[in-house]
């Protein structure tokens, strides 16, 4: 379906040359990191305030016209492709820091922001944004997926982090979300209804983040262990003890391999946990002393302290590199990444059995982790022109989640549904994936936002 | 309205000696400690389990009857109490602790658990409920308010510390929301829909909740100002500098004064802050250390260190019994408690003009809080057959919540909406009110879920 020429023509008053029919800009818009593939949007458009994106809305409301939301396209199930045509909706143009105030610890910012970018703004205040995905997502994309990264353990996921939001609805009525209080009981969390919603129930354009204060110290570390199981009981043994870990990453032997080829690491070929710890100074000392007695026990060698802030830099973009580290490993190859995350007590056997599974199937696939959390990765390297490979890693990624699942976990702990993961959410919310649906229909009647996603078909 | 027969015969099928239509026990579900008064339920039930109240829900749906979930009944906006008759659903009987992984951090507990009932079961654990509102109140009617307390500062409300529930919908279908994962990215997150939602969505099951271990040093002081400004000034900035505390409350001198009477204490009639401090030794005498100086620059005095555990426990109790406590200052009287939460650059400026105001208006109003979330309240002390004072009180408790909005502040910390704060909910959340709207009556069709709280009334 293209665009009705009404609406083409409604759009093109409201947008001017921001609306977009090239073939390249669609294209554009229906590529992702992922191994999903759709069609085409009919169009593309690049708003650049909530006035124009309700107005959008509305318009594409009133001709059942699907939008979906653009905020960089990193996500890794598809959730941002159109699988039913219609808008593409590109926020990058919403890029403005709107309000930075340090005594409140809070940020306003447009959602086409990128948290590199924000982080850079935040410099001079001692202050930092925590959630940090491997990739230099949007704020507004990474509200939607509810992302996380390798912070999370300390300081929580994009959940925890967006206290406010202004929100478009399918009609265009603009909303607000939550206040600037850190905590309220004043009805429903409407702004946590928001967080994790894939841009199925509205299109975020603006939103109040918790900001964190810069440690007064810090300290990071690696160490290797000679064998996985040693490794992620040990994270277990740390968590359950108590340290208050500021980071705690598991990269198996390939993942080790891979940095070492890709970013001139000098790792041993083992499996590794990377650490850091946050505080005031003597807690910074006796958090990294404890957390070295406990890796001990579990065999931990070659501890190597990252003492300067270059050297820690360094540490965590070798592992916000790891993507495209491991993907190097075999060249040619597509990824498919898996997002599991399970109780604390699961998690060695969790992991293991992901390792038994790769190997039985004969892929290589390296295995990483917030593991702090309890969430864990592996990069399943196929060629993309063999579906028997193919096959086979989807066999693997849907035997983890199942595993999560019969253990208590989640099918996804940071990536989200897309198109990727919609077929396994019966499984995790039976008769709640159908309240999903219902409060999409409530308030998506004509299911114009983001269709064919997160929740069940209408019928 | 009473019951019609028939549902009275069929909910008299499922109950049995556990459907009440007495006076006394109507009138004891009638009850609260807030100011709100309203009519009686037409019968009170006490569940056994899940399938029963699915069976009654569904009942009652069925005859279109309300019903009103009753926890321990200690919510302070009249929450719990039945504007349209209907059937008080009490679920105290619903009061085991169904499971306690101490590896996972987690337990699994039925609504009627008390957070008092829980911590005790916790003890021989390592671990503990952070989550402590003044009462001992339901676990269940917790998650409903989105409670918290003095230790949200750092452990955060309900809305951090649960991870599931199993929820009874209106038409008496039982769902599950979340999973044991630490975190996860399936879906909208019904978990935080349902927690804050006052019985209006679902009637919750059963809870599994994040436990916190017992932190391996813990220290405790109270400190005197000599002015309500230096006191909150010196929140402000402690919570600035990033020291996590664990707990950080105000009382102001006549709250000081009160706990003297009342409690045994012996504290200068002057505001005060009462802190603790969680963690390794090192980081708790640092953290201390720390707060100690920036407190002297705000002229603290007569710091006093309850370094023994009796002496904490103490401590905390006197504070956990400020309400009565306060309540005893004038004999005879009722209490209106207010329940604001403001950003932290607008606190001091926040607490001030509430003084002023009680003062201008010539009550005893105790003001205490939660200050390190930004949250405080005044039990504001009336005459309850003074109509005048009643006045004077509701005058003042809209201003503090006006004022409250006016800085990007919230009408409710902790306490929530119930009857008393639902004329405040439009002024806070503007259009986002009438999405609340739409969102119950997709859920709960024929309104029978404590019908007439929290979203606008159905036209
Ligand atoms: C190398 C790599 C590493 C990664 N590592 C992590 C990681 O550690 N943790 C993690 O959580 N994720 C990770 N991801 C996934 C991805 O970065 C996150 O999902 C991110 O949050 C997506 O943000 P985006 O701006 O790219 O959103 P997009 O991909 O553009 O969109 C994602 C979804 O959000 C919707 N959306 C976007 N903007 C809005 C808006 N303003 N309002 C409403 N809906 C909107 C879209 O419609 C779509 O459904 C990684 C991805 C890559 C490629
Ligand atoms: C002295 C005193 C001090 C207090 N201090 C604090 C404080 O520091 N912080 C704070 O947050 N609150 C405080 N409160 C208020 C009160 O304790 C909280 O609101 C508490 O969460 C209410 O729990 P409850 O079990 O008494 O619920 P109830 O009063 O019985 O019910 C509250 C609401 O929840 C609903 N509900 C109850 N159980 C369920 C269920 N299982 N499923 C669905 N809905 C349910 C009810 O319908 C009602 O709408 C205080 C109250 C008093 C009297």
């Amino acid at each position: 379906m293209s665009l009705p020429d009404a609406l083409s023509f409604g759009l093109r008053g409201i947008l001017e040359t921001r609306l977009s029919l090239t073939a390249a800009d669609r294209g554009h818009h229906a590529q992702s990191e992922s191994f999903h593939r759709s069609g085409l949007p009919d169009a593309v458009a690049w708003p650049e305030t909530a006035e124009e994106v309700a107005a959008i809305l509305s318009a594409c409301n009133d001709a059942r016209v699907p939008v979906v939301a653009w905020g960089t396209g990193t996500s890794l199930e598809g959730h941002a492709l159109p699988v039913r045509g219609g808008l593409s909706l590109d926020l990058s143009r919403m890029n403005r820091v709107l309000d930075i105030r340090a005594g409140d610890m809070q940020a306003t910012v447009q959602p086409g922001v990128t948290r590199e970018a924000l982080n850079t703004e935040l410099r001079a205040t001692g202050l930092f944004f925590p959630v940090d995905p491997g990739a230099n997502a949007s704020l507004g994309g990474m509200a939607a997926t509810r992302a996380s990264g390798t912070t999370a353990v300390r300081y929580g996921t994009m959940r925890d982090n967006v206290l406010a939001l202004q929100v478009v609805l399918a009609d265009g009525r603009i909303i607000r979300t939550g206040t600037r209080a850190a905590k309220s009981s004043a009805g429903y969390d409407l702004t946590g209804l928001f967080v994790g919603s894939e841009g199925t129930l509205g299109v975020i354009t603006e939103l109040t983040l918790r900001l964190q204060g810069q440690p007064e110290d810090v300290a990071a570390a690696v160490c290797a262990f000679d064998s996985l199981d040693h490794a992620v009981e040990c994270v277990s043994a740390t968590m359950q003890s108590g340290i208050p870990m500021a980071r705690i990453e598991f990269v198996d032997a390939a993942a080790a391999r891979a940095f070492n080829l890709h970013s001139g690491s000098a790792m041993a070929e083992r499996p590794h946990l990377m650490v850091e710890f946050h505080g005031s100074p003597g807690a910074v000392r006796e958090d990294a002393a404890r957390f070295g007695e406990i890796a001990a026990e579990f065999g931990a060698q070659g501890f190597d302290w990252a003492a300067l802030p270059e050297d820690r830099a360094r540490l965590w973009r070798m592992r916000h590199g790891a993507y495209h580290a491991c993907l190097a490993l075999r060249p040619g190859a597509s990824g498919l990444v898996t997002d599991v995350c399970v109780p604390m007590s699961h998690l060695p056997a969790a992991v293991q059995a992901a390792a038994d599974d790769i190997a039985a199937e004969g892929l290589i696939g390296p295995i990483l982790g917030h593991v702090g959390d309890g969430n864990f990765h592996s990069l399943l390297l196929v060629d993309p022109g063999n579906p028997d490979e193919i096959a086979a890693a989807k066999r693997i990624a849907t035997r983890m989640a199942e595993r999560a699942l019969a253990v208590g976990g989640t099918i996804t702990g940071e990536h989200g549904i897309g198109i990727g993961k919609r077929g396994l959410m019966a499984a995790e919310h039976g008769e709640g994936w159908h309240l999903m649906g219902q409060i999409k229909a409530a308030l998506d009647p004509h299911d114009i936002l983001n269709p064919g996603k997160l929740v069940p078909d209408r019928n």
